[in-house]
């Protein structure tokens, strides 16, 4: 089959980036990607954080923009805990990660599902139900970093 | 006024993270934010520009995750381009970033509008709409990168 133009352009336009998805990433890129989904939910969900204990004043605009990308962020780690990056330097995970996958996955689920139902509570405009589904997303963040993450 | 009980069961969990959420944030973690972006924006764009290219097999269910990733994800990087953060080192912002205000703007808003019509193409199913939306969201990555990120 002949590449009409528009394939063209694009194999121009893409050739560099598209170069790095046809190999199986590699294990130090895989702990690159996951902390850098930890480094941003750390951006969006601190403010919160502060709103819900009073120590920054709660604006809904904020809370809504947050809460939507912290959503989208919460589905992003996971695929990067591949077993070939489980010995790379840097990395905080501990072996439990691996070793207890139901575990980890069921942690996993209960960050997304906090995440997703603090995103619809952000849409009702009810403050007080806001901050304490903070409260539980919170919680499902230690319920990963106590088993699963050295400690700090 | 006193506090609640959700209120203090809130604040134990959340000190730490909300202390960060306090102060500005620090040049090198900006620096550190917006990498976490451009990170997380390969991970999904690549695919997604390997399948436009024919490199990679059509996903239309990979398309539609990714489109709605990337059109959170490309909305997160600017605020993080603060002035406090242009000479941090291991960043290859250029000067044209803070100099030249205006044109970086342009530039960010094209790629957010080009990766929302992505999302956008990417519910209709039309493969051929989505993979030449891919390639203007090709474009729009270049159009920040050559003009205001040193040459890689």
């Amino acid at each position: 089959m002949r590449k009409s133009g528009v394939a063209v352009v694009v194999a121009l336009l893409l050739g560099a980036v598209a170069g790095a998805a046809f190999a199986q990433a590699k294990p130090e890129q895989l702990v690159k990607q996951r902390q850098a989904v930890m480094t941003l939910q750390g951006k969006y969900f601190g403010p919160l954080a502060a709103m819900a204990q009073g120590k920054a004043p709660y604006n809904a605009d904020i809370v809504r923009r947050n809460a939507a990308f912290l959503d989208n962020l919460s589905r992003m780690p996971w695929d990067a805990f591949d077993p070939s990056s489980k010995d790379v330097k840097g990395s905080n995970a501990l072996p439990a990660v691996w070793e207890q996958q139901d575990k980890f996955k069921e942690a996993a689920s209960r960050l997304e599902n906090e995440m997703h139902k603090l995103y619809e509570v952000s849409r009702s405009g009810d403050e007080n139900a806001v901050k304490t589904q903070i409260g539980a997303v919170g919680k499902a963040c230690g319920g990963c970093h106590e088993n699963f993450r050295q400690k700090q």
